[in-house]
């Protein structure tokens, strides 16, 4: 339970130099069945480890949950006290607040599809606007260039307290009015990086997530944007580029999309007010010595 | 229909040099429902083009086609003579061929889980060894690890024919024995690349994709390894990591797994028999001046 990494014979293999079998670290990855109520709602390949902040994150980013007192428990099924088989960790079910509203069998697809062949982008953006509880144009969180840079960074030196496979995907959560690190989570999936993110943030009440900034390690897609909206997260920043899905949700949602923040440059894709360059950054001061921070 | 990239205003920010608006060229991510006989059967976001084949694939992948006779014909929804609305061609009906296994509400979930909680990596890998209509331990390819090598970058020059947004994914088929490279897909999701030249595969009535090399431009999951299983595909090479569950899923089946392609190295995951490492890979001659091919 909660491994993250797993050791694995690998022939490895340098042309010139020959082959040699040696132990590599590898991302683990298993299916996560989530319940609701005994009810089986999605499966996800997953890195254990932080399961039930991943299942409570797709369940606000699917719009079923907003609030802490929306979610009573979760106990991996098969453990102590429910005389199941052996318990794999592998299914998790989570109990709601009663009233809490279950979506139905074709309600999971509600954010892509229309009962016509009218599915488009356009309509998958505006029912995540309809759907969302959260209004992010009337966060005025603003943040420097300078520190957005510093992020990807930032990301990596947490990371690194994990063991390293170059196989895992991580989402971070950083106060953009403090500039402190809030939390750190990693996965074989983005998407469920991005989740277990949001869970922790609802268990410690701390939805919506006004004045923050989620920093991704890979690409922004749609489905990125969607579970940043509904998290009530005003800035997202990814490493690499946005979908052009992405870069429309962020604009019609009030998000700021930022992507392909590398070094000392970034493209703003989305609501680019919440950006601010300040003197240094646009050349008019020499640098600092030793700047750093915000 | 078929856009692959779109341009987009977005701002530039170098620290120092300050910030300038300008077009960038995105991905194009756009949903697409996938239908058998009218009846909603998935929805999966994807760059448009190849809808077809990526339609096709993901049949091939799921276990519910596998022969180019069950497949008859697909058309875009709304398209001519439907009488339908608007045509967004992003909704895809496809005909099977009379007799073809049509799967349930539940059956889409049937390679990871179990009825019980015993939902485990373990089941997953057996779903697909049951599944999987070919058998890939009677392939007995053989590739040079130098060729292998070359691989990234066969698919980088592919790809190139294409615009460059960063953002894309990419898919290549390589023949072992002549070394050509068969088909390059791309997409912003990794699987839909790969369903797209599977797709293309069943098409050209390819499969099984016997004494091929599948070459993926990013990280090898469950997911990839599963759909090279299902198309016969002996070898999957990645430029990134594989996960756990990949690297076990490959063994058990069959099939080669390469991952950490750069440069002039490699890692074998899985069944390493298929990669031959000549006295010039293990540094007993010389380099020939020039070499590049097989």
């Amino acid at each position: 339970m909660g491994r993250i990494t797993t050791l694995r014979p690998v022939t490895r293999i340098a042309l010139g130099e020959g082959a040699r079998r040696r132990a590599d670290t590898l991302a683990v990855e298993e299916p996560l069945e989530i319940r609701i109520g005994g009810a089986p709602l999605a499966v996800t390949m997953r890195t254990p480890g932080h399961d039930v902040e991943l299942a409570i994150g797709f369940l606000v980013s699917e719009g079923v949950i907003a609030h802490r007192d929306d979610f009573r428990s979760a106990i991996h099924c098969g453990g102590p006290g429910t005389g199941g088989a052996e318990n794999t960790y592998n299914v998790l079910d989570a109990t709601l607040a009663a009233g809490v509203w279950l979506p139905g069998a074709d309600e999971a697809r509600r954010f892509y599809t229309t009962s016509s062949c009218g599915v488009c982008g356009k309509a998958s953006v505006d029912a995540v606007r309809t759907v969302s509880p959260h209004d992010l144009a009337v966060d005025a969180t603003e943040v420097d260039a300078a520190w957005i840079a510093e992020l990807p960074d930032r990301l990596r030196a947490g990371q690194a307290a994990f063991e390293k496979t170059g196989g895992l995907h991580a989402a971070g959560l950083f106060d953009a009015a403090t500039g402190e690190q809030l939390v750190i989570r990693e996965d074989v999936g983005r998407h469920n990086a991005v989740d277990k993110v949001i869970g922790w943030a609802l268990q410690e009440g701390r939805l919506p997530l006004r004045a923050t900034v989620l920093q991704v390690s890979g690409r922004a897609s749609f489905e990125l944007v969607q579970k940043a909206v509904m998290a009530g997260i005003p800035i997202l920043s990814a490493v690499s580029a946005p979908s052009s899905l992405a870069a429309e949700l962020a604009e019609e949602s009030g998000l700021t999309l930022i992507g392909f923040v590398r070094g000392s440059s970034m493209n703003v894709y989305a609501q680019e007010q919440r950006v601010r360059i300040d003197a240094q950054a646009r050349g008019e001061v020499p640098a600092r010595e030793g700047q750093a921070g915000r």
